[in-house]
């Protein structure tokens, strides 16, 4: 690496000349950018500039557990959700829910994603992005170097915060003070054997945590710079092994309650095109029936426990990479191929969710957020019918926010989102808020199933329907779960 | 920002004098080591350096859908994981193994986290990290500079690849080329101007993805700076209300299998000192016996379905921040607080699991992971007693990657990891094999529970025993889905 950065190997005549006539300027320039250039990087590092904000400049920080105060508040013709209480039950609920805010915040990492400007004319070169560390293991730090003009002797100073800095072989003579310690010094009057120290340096974290960073400053004479350290414990692959056919590709997964005749419907359907597939139910029925064929993994859940509990339970009982989600009132038709929604997915591994279209009905939705002032919460609006582009190489598919019921999901992906098993009754969008961000989902015409005539159950439809106290208890969740001021759907 | 760094605001005449004596020095300085620095940020660019290992300086390329090819193969004395089957067999396994490990580094983003050095003495600021936007929403970009030496024109480049760049408010007579698309050239024969036009610069990315990255290169004459620009969709906070007391804070979980007696005892004991906590419990049972006591939820698997299976059953029904893990033949004692856990994950919101002891038996051990050769896979050892270090200001506890089977959880950080349903009979240690790097574990002494004397059950004995076959079918799993060569536990 000093063989590389050395100076004497590459110098460009036209360059030098130019440079020649502009002498006094050059000069000039350097000593003025250097201050002008490093109080600026200071200001915009000490206002944790956010970077997305159109006006953002002197943003005040967003350190993860600080919440920020900059935020302006949103607004739609949704529904309020702060709760009409009193103020008192009011205050200790918002007290509440800042706190769970903070915490999330925390956990998110915000306060790890701070803005750093490089100064101009900085004789220092570093790596600004990218260097990546296991806790407490010592790691070999890239691209350090100091290449400034002649002089009788060259200091450079290292530190940084959560961790310790030292130069690897050591010789006698070698002028580094604060070997092993969170400050370094490196001097020599050979710019060649400053570079050859600083390449042999490197960090060791102190600190324990599997998702943090470090800041590193890096300074000569009046210059400083700045880079963020990744401490990042390393991970083990979780894999599926996709097998060879369909049967181990994907299991279908349903969640039924009183409605066995569209159930028997729906699995005889499957069983024509697919004999062999497995198929989950979660079952919340008041009198459950048992279901004992092959293949069929059956699930009696408390009575009436809801919707979403179902839909969480059938998903944690999946072994294979893929999920087909069905309601218990569809049925396969001639047209309905599993094997399309896998394909897509294997040519798009970034792809989470894959929804098809029931009896011809493509519902698909987008979700615009603002996530509002700090103490008021944010706004979310669901519009349908519009999508965000096409997918790339599939002409009859676009990406999305949301599809409908009948869909191929990513097992361990959509797990990680999950169905809140709080929705006890109607619930659909609310799944693919929680995973608004973490959950790539695309749309396709043409992968159909069919639905089954309605027939009438008294009893369902009783408890199918929302009552006035469910309808509360669920904006107020949405109120607190995910800080919200206002809904639209 | 042009006045915070116009060069004229602040001049410092030692360093001005200083620079006056090494004029000559510094203008061959300066032209050296611009082209020397720039080959050499360009060497690493291209080598895609990883930064993690000593010797990595030419270390090929990690773009995630591409195996790299420099890591190295690991060794343990553990069990070699490997199927001993058929080459043809073996092959076709292994061409699966290494297309899904493909594709989970792309997921992971194995190919956006490149390193990127900044050269020495470019003339050029601009944001190093930290810069991130919404996809195809129009972002200004921080701290864009040129700030050169005097002279009649100045000209810089922009470019990007997976979006467009613009300036904001452009005038008749101002010099941009390429307004609205991925390459931009402003001129001025202004410094103030050019800097002016360059705090207007926006991007908009062109491509909706929730999660990646575009790279920005800028250059101006013989200089070329990069830096990344993270493109992610805002996620909408899920949180949890913890209400005002423990009831509303922890759901206590277990697994039970054919054990009733054992489960009415530790019900019992809840109920002493938890009258009205809620209880999850999934059963696997022969022939299930219901359990309909008030707040306790009873749900009932297909016979024998399994351990881990139960594990992820019940928590994917917990509604609370936390749940609490016992085993059916754990029993509550006089010292058994539940408040004890929730105290410290309260102070420490980071941590993820906290584990107790069991009749006196802190049990808890560190994971070493190595991830050896790209097409051999991992070594993985489990050390039984050994720690990371203490956790900050709780004597009691320390920072380990495993603990023993009565913890308590945090709910959407464990369902992110999840109990892999394969494990039908043995499994503890996998789940935090597969939370490695996701959860921050903690394990403290004096958070105890009792263990009930053992009660002879022959046929629970025979169903709890891990068969030949099934152990065999284990160890291919771990081969597979977590691409380990050797697995030492």
């Amino acid at each position: 690496m000093t063989e590389r950065s050395n100076p004497i190997m590459s110098c460009n005549h036209h360059l030098l000349l130019k440079i020649f006539l502009s002498l006094l300027g050059a000069a000039l320039a350097i000593c003025f950018i250097q201050l002008g250039a490093l109080d600026f990087m200071k200001t915009l590092i000490e206002s944790g500039y956010s970077g997305t904000s159109h006006h953002a400049i002197f943003v005040k920080p967003k350190l993860g557990p600080i919440l920020s105060t900059n935020r302006s508040s949103c607004f739609s013709n949704g529904i309020f959700t702060r709760p009409s209480i009193s103020e008192k039950l009011l205050k200790d609920i918002m007290k509440r829910r800042a706190e769970e805010y903070r915490q999330h915040q925390l956990r998110m990492g915000a306060n790890l994603n701070r803005l750093i400007i490089a100064p101009a004319n900085s004789p220092l070169q570093y790596p600004i992005t990218g260097f990546t560390v296991s806790p407490m293991q010592k790691s070999l730090i890239p691209g350090l170097a100091l290449q400034a003009q002649k002089g009788e002797a060259y200091k450079v100073s290292l530190s940084v915060n959560k961790g310790v800095l030292s130069v690897e072989d050591l010789l006698d003579g070698d002028q580094v003070e604060g070997q092993g310690r969170s400050n370094l010094t490196i001097s020599s009057s050979n710019l060649t054997q400053l570079n050859d120290l600083l390449s042999r340096v490197t960090y060791t974290s102190t600190i324990y945590h599997i998702k943090t960073s470090d800041l590193f400053h890096f300074t000569f004479e009046d210059h400083e710079v700045m880079f963020p350290i990744t401490i990042r414990r390393q991970t083990i692959p979780v894999l599926y092994d996709p097998g060879n056919d369909v049967n181990s590709q994907v299991t279908i997964v349903t969640k039924t309650f009183l409605r066995y005749e569209e159930l028997n419907v729906l699995i005889k359907s499957i069983r024509m095109f697919y004999p062999r597939i497995k198929i989950i139910i979660a079952d919340d029925s008041l009198k459950p029936e048992p279901i004992t064929e092959k293949n069929i993994e059956h699930y009696i859940m408390p009575p009436t426990q809801g919707w979403f509990a179902g839909r969480n339970l059938a998903i944690s009982q999946v072994t294979t990479k893929y999920f087909l989600w069905v309601d218990d009132d569809f049925v396969f038709l001639n047209g309905t191929r599993i094997e399309s929604f896998v394909e897509i997915m294997e040519a798009v591994p970034e792809l989470d969710i894959l929804g098809g279209a029931v009896s011809g009905n493509q519902f698909y939705f987008k979700l615009k957020y603002e996530e509002g002032d700090e103490e008021e919460g944010g706004c979310l609006t669901r519009v349908k019918k519009e999508f965000h582009q096409p997918l790339p190489n599939f002409e009859d598919c676009i990406l999305v926010d949301g599809v409908v019921n009948y869909f191929l999901g990513r097992t361990d992906a959509v797990r990680r989102v999950g169905f809140d098993p709080f929705l006890k009754r109607v619930g659909h969008s609310e799944f693919f808020m929680d995973g608004l961000g973490q959950l790539l989902v695309a749309s396709c015409k043409g992968l159909s199933i069919g639905h089954q005539k309605h027939r009438p159950h008294g009893k369902y439809a009783y408890f199918r329907t929302q009552k006035k106290a469910d309808g509360k208890r669920k904006v107020y969740h949405h109120f607190f779960k995910n800080y919200l001021k206002y809904l639209q759907f």
